[in-house]
């Protein structure tokens, strides 16, 4: 890994080229404004979007990127005639073109749903330094990927605020001094919820979450805690720990982002504020900590008191059924992975009651026979069957 | 400063060799219970004692020890009688022919009071390893005392749950990412009085500390919170840090020990339970985290919640007055300390009442003109005359 010597001795500063996949989302965003707000450290090369073109053309403009990686061969077509000192590539290989260019050093997987995977397996392989806020590539195939991350000698910092509270308590410390990760959980928009409350919600009841303004697919995750599932199976993989390692505990204030507990009985938490900046602004910056331009207010007195509280599996089975199908392995989690995104966007598409999240992803997993080792031919095709099979549920 | 590379692999197993100042203390005797969980890293091959003989005598048939520092010339010809193989020094240069002996590696300091200035600086100079729970050390003389470490390449240690907590979250950053640390503060015995009520309060009502079971002068210092101004200034100390980037914040839980806040925004905390050997353990350990023999319980869900209050400076004036006598620097601690000394010690002998303690302290300070720079001697006789001049009030 490259040390960031430069933000310590400004005569020689390094700028860090990114290629930021997914700019036009919610992580996308925090990531430009970092960028913008240390222009001579980091600079965004490549970048890629799906169906905003508006907001896309704007980041066209703006970052003035060598190369750009857009959802369809078409809309290419048509930015190419607009930006003819730009390249343009399209769908699925198009990212995976962009990631492994020469210029591009560190790659920012901000991306929503399972269309990350191969494009980071891509980055990792041709050496790119990975800054990760897409779970489901490490819940899809988290042994594949951190595999091929260590034999590449890359690393794969984490942007989700948990992990990145995990990795920051863990700087340090021994890895094997460490006893317990807990994560901590905010409960989302439906934390005071009964079981029978949830049956009739809507889908913008469901995308009113308390503390974090986020992506609608992680909103909803967050409401039925897929969202927490998928991060303890990333915690997993990201920092090689077993399941029994792992605790979720519920935060109403999203205030402590997550803590490490060792084996002297000391905790040690990341606390600040909801805002998606700062974990970015640390995984590209690392180990070099930066003030964030125009920062949130944050003053612990005035917040006057952090609350903890055990989950309820029974209130929330899909936490629970990810650390079983974690636990389980294989291709396990790639069917519940593949099962959930299904049925959050039918959800959001208004075609599911909330509650059949769930059902599909628990029937989905209960159908599957897990394979165990599987390779990513194997992985892509589960996940393709599951998609089609939820999909012929709904 | 030597590596503990024995912990990791057991071939190399490295007794670390202790000299331990104030042995029948609380901190002494929690620093005994560490060394005896882990008898093949930890030897106590010398201490101190002061009054308690019958204690004293317990540890010197529990330790064997080569060799004890006790109070008097006396004492110590009645200890040779009944301990032969053992050798016996005494009184102030008795603390300071102990902690130099060629057998001592690490000093940990849990005397209580100016009594750890010299034979800290006497162990430093002789270039040895200080674990320190003696705060007046640094209040008194902090700017000799790390001067003199750095010259001599020693590490301090801090064994203060606040100033260790720090210290763990400094682990793996750049002290000059720190923006502010944030001290933890009870509150103490009285921190529900109003100033009224302070009035008529007695020495049991000021010993009943809250969270912490500690030495008697300690935690009357908790409830006057000029236990907290003297970590103040400790902490400015031992991690050269400004007063104005020293925050405290009144935590009724005393479970977050302390907190570092980064120019990014985030803040590292530091959790556990009330218990002196995690702390201890960790200093005589470092780098390396043991799990703690007979853990305290300790569940953050069952805690429920943390809470955090601004200090109120008018409530707790002698805290103030550690900040700006820290700030006018020279001398001022030294009198600051001296003078509080006297007063804890007539309040508890019943000889004053709780408010009078701050009247005095405030005295001393503002009729003292401070010497800016003074060297030992300096000190040493302002202490002494702040000590005559104070008994002469009450």
């Amino acid at each position: 890994m490259k040390k960031l010597v430069s933000f310590i001795d400004s005569n020689f500063i390094i700028m860090k080229k990114i290629c930021l996949l997914g700019a036009t989302g919610s992580v996308g965003s925090s990531t430009i404004e970092v960028v913008q707000s240390y222009p001579d450290l980091f600079k965004i090369v490549a970048f890629s979007f799906y169906e905003n073109e508006i907001k896309g053309r704007r980041l066209i403009e703006l970052l003035k990127p060598k190369v750009v990686a857009v959802k369809s061969k078409k809309m290419a077509a048509r930015l190419r005639l607009d930006y003819p000192a730009v390249q343009f590539t399209y769908e699925l290989e198009g990212l995976t073109e962009l990631v492994i260019r020469d210029e591009v050093e560190t790659v920012v997987t901000a991306v929503m749903g399972s269309v990350g995977l191969l494009p980071t397996l891509a980055a990792i392989k041709a050496g790119k330094e990975i800054a990760l806020a897409n779970k489901e590539t490490l819940v899809m195939a988290g042994d594949l990927v951190m595999e091929e991350a260590a034999r590449n000698n890359v690393r794969v910092f984490p942007i989700d605020s948990e992990h990145s509270a995990i990795f920051q308590c863990l700087q340090g410390e021994n890895s094997s001094d460490v006893s317990q990760l807990l994560i901590t959980a905010s409960g989302g928009s439906f934390r005071d919820y009964s079981r029978a409350d949830l049956r009739d919600v809507s889908v913008s009841d469901a995308l009113n979450h308390p503390n974090w303004s986020m992506g609608k697919k992680i909103t909803i995750d967050s409401a039925s805690m897929m969202n927490k599932g998928l991060e303890v199976i990333e915690a997993k993989w990201l920092f090689d720990m077993d399941y029994d390692k792992i605790k979720v505990l519920l935060h109403r204030e999203s205030i402590v982002h997550s803590m490490v507990q060792f084996v002297d009985g000391t905790i040690k938490a990341q606390l600040g504020v909801s805002d998606m900046r700062e974990p970015i602004q640390y995984a590209l910056g690392f180990p070099t900590r930066m003030p964030v331009k125009k920062p949130v207010f944050f003053d612990l007195a005035m917040i006057g008191q952090l609350r903890f509280e055990e989950m309820d599996f029974e209130r929330f089975p899909l936490l629970q059924l990810a650390f079983d199908v974690g636990r389980i392995g294989g291709t396990a989690p790639t069917v519940m992975n593949a099962a959930n995104e299904v049925a959050v966007n039918a959800f959001i598409e208004g075609k599911l009651p909330f509650l059949d999240i769930e059902t599909l992803v628990y029937k989905a997993v209960y159908q599957e026979k897990e394979v165990q080792k599987p390779d990513l031919t194997i992985l892509l095709e589960v996940d393709k069957e599951t998609r089609e099979k939820v999909m012929s549920w709904i």
